[in-house]
């Protein structure tokens, strides 16, 4: 909380509004550590809002020394308007969540500079040049710090949250410290592992071509009951304290730095749903690339630099993951002392190896639920949106579908990464029949 | 809260002590509603400390109109002493878990009349004729309400407070309400899923007879595994409000009625947890039974009773969970707008007799370590130490951790509740070698 640093103590700085440009100068001018980052008078600085979420206000203030992002959440869901409300408390949570993924893995969120709970406020390091990754994906712009910065931020946050790493007592009381958020964990229930699935007013997908697709996912019970199995893990594996809201619109790039940022879906979680959230939308950037092409086959090594991300994202996270297990166990689950010996190390090694196999499985299933929902669910993505023909988008829709369905029913098919981009690369030449 | 109800305003009253017999009858005095039951001078009450659980006390108070329980939390563990450092809040758990099941489950767990926080207290409706249901199990008593009541209780506290039943927002504030109950969770973790297995000063066993078995138990990586496996689920998996701790020792019993005791290790947690405690201590009676033999074969139709009754359980158990769901699903989980139409119901229930074979396994293993732990590790049962004969005992034990053995390592063999009671039939008639 800021009081102790703002000068002038008028008493609606802590009440609720909607801060709009003149409110907010006045407000960042009495927070001297924001003050002093801008720089410069107060009435010089630029105040512009960008935020292109669906949740949130976004404000980039800069003035002559520095800049600053100013995220304030909103009483309803602004995709939908105020007929959707939503609590405040998200902001706390996300807070909460930059606090703790900061002390997880440093450098690899946006450093928070100011935190007002009652204003839903959180002021940040502006992140220049960074972009938002997803961005950068649909202009076909490879990252080659990516892989490497978000296993690392993967394998720490999930690894250094979980039991195995974490004593059950202080894991219970983070799950205790999350378990309020669950408006925003509503949100993901319904738009992810529900709604795509059935009719529902705010489903929309590209008409008419993916109306047969639409009907047939509604009227699919192997998929209804893989979704909902889906759901009940969501629902019912407090992991890890999981960001929640994964995808690349969440992640900002520049070729040499990669910042998570919106962590206000946090809580304990499946590991899986961070991780497949990741994959998911990867596998989206690859299937809508075609979609962006401006000469047939130019976006073909931006193609093949995101599969191969996608397979070193899960390689690099696995073997990240194991190295923390080996090195840092100080959780209460599988406890070294049943592993004692040469003869336990070893059993205790392949028991890890077989967890990350369960883990995988989980991955697969999160991420096509991830892609399924961008297409036929209330919130739909840049990567799909901007193919400007309906029809090349929904065959790249469709593709994507028909890759999705099979990772979440047909999952034993899918037991390795490579598994998934050899199947990801088939898909891409698959034509819908609408298509022929 | 008892203060509006006490005409002494003694600053005492509230403050922590352990209450010896003149202090416990000055408060009891003091709170009307027990007063009233009880009946007549207090100096005329009789009270007697009666616990012989493992870590509390308990007095049975009479006036000469009725009587009250009174179980008060000592700031330690009973059976080790001060040396092991228990929190107080547990009754505050307890009291929580014993209104949740009187709403879930009416008449089967003990009317509370009065609880005080700092106190640790919590006054009870006391169960006579009742006695603990493992005492009559030692007897060779049979308990033909046993299985209908069990059953009921088991369905209606862990369905009801799963997210098949419950929103999930609720289901989120229930785990937060029990996540600081972690010190009892924690004796769980240690003295069922690590120690039994690894060399612990608190383990003991029927020596020297056992020595071999104990030695190979704390090598048996197989095993090692599977209880790990089972540990994670203990600390990972928050299906339902469970009540942590339920062997045969906190059930009373009469042959007409069946009340649950003593939920002060409960939280959300895995159900195959709660009815694993069940069918694991009705093995071990089954298998201690020759043990108690007057003559031989004296107890065959008791014995025939017990397998039956672990069959029962299960069934029954089963049957009323998938009952409640088909009726009463208001919950998140398998939302039934996914399974619509005649396709759907039958797909559905297809599902949930998938769901309840996971759960049968989960409750096997369960099950086992609740059987391993009891032989092997700090806490041991009278099914076993009221053998006088050591090496009779030692039998009798060595036949049920080979059955738990089994159930947990071989669990793919232990597809039915009959594949378990055939195989603990089996296991009675084998002859450890030290017994050859």
């Amino acid at each position: 909380m800021s009081s102790q640093h703002r000068p002038l103590a008028d008493p609606r700085q802590d009440e609720y509004r909607i801060l709009h440009e003149a409110d907010l100068r006045d407000y960042l001018a009495g927070v001297p550590a924001v003050a002093a980052r801008l720089g410069g008078a107060p009435a010089a600085w630029s105040i512009s809002e960008v935020g292109d979420g669906n949740l949130n206000l976004v404000f980039i203030v800069k003035g002559t020394s520095g800049g600053v992002a100013v995220k304030q959440a909103l009483p309803y869901v602004r995709l939908v308007g105020e007929s959707w409300p939503l609590p405040l408390s998200r902001s706390h949570y996300e807070y909460l969540a930059l606090t703790h993924q900061a002390r997880l893995a440093p450098g690899l969120v946006p450093a928070v500079l100011h935190h007002n709970e009652p204003l839903a406020l959180v002021v940040m390091e502006l992140l220049e040049p960074h972009i938002i990754m997803r961005k950068g994906l649909v202009a076909g712009t490879r990252y080659p710090r990516f892989v490497d910065d978000i296993t690392t931020f993967l394998a720490r946050t999930l690894y250094l949250s979980s039991d195995l790493a974490v004593p059950a007592a202080e894991k219970k009381d983070g799950i205790a410290a999350f378990a309020g958020n669950h408006a925003l964990c509503k949100i993901t229930e319904d738009l992810i592992f529900t709604d795509p699935y059935r009719v529902a007013e705010q489903n929309r997908w590209t008409q008419p071509w993916l109306d047969a697709t639409a009907a047939a996912f509604r009227e699919d019970l192997d998929l209804h009951v893989a979704i909902s199995q889906l759901k009940l893990k969501f629902l019912n594996a407090p992991e890890a304290l999981i960001h929640g809201d994964l995808h690349t619109g969440s992640i900002m790039v520049t070729e040499s730095a990669t910042i998570v940022i919106d962590p206000e879906f946090a809580f304990y979680g499946p590991m899986g749903f961070d991780i497949g959230a990741v994959i998911g939308n990867l596998l989206m950037a690859y299937l809508a690339s075609v979609g962006h092409e401006r000469a047939p086959g130019d976006r073909r090594d931006f193609e093949a630099w995101v599969l191969e991300t996608v397979e070193n994202v899960w390689t690099e996270f696995a073997r990240k993951f194991l190295e923390l297990w080996r090195t840092q166990a100080g959780g209460d689950a599988y406890p070294k002392t049943l592993f004692a010996g040469d003869a336990g190390a070893v059993r205790l090694d392949a028991e890890r190896q077989a967890y990350m196999e369960r883990l995988f499985s989980d991955t697969m299933g999160f991420a096509a639920a991830k892609i399924i929902r961008r297409i036929l669910g209330l919130a739909h993505n840049i990567d799909f949106e901007l193919i400007e023909d309906p029809k090349r988008r929904a065959i790249c829709e469709a593709r994507s579908l028909r890759l999705a369905r099979a990772m979440m029913v047909d999952a034993a098919s899918f037991r390795t990464i490579g598994a998934v981009t050899a199947a990801a690369q088939e898909v891409r030449e698959w034509q819908p029949d609408f298509a022929k």
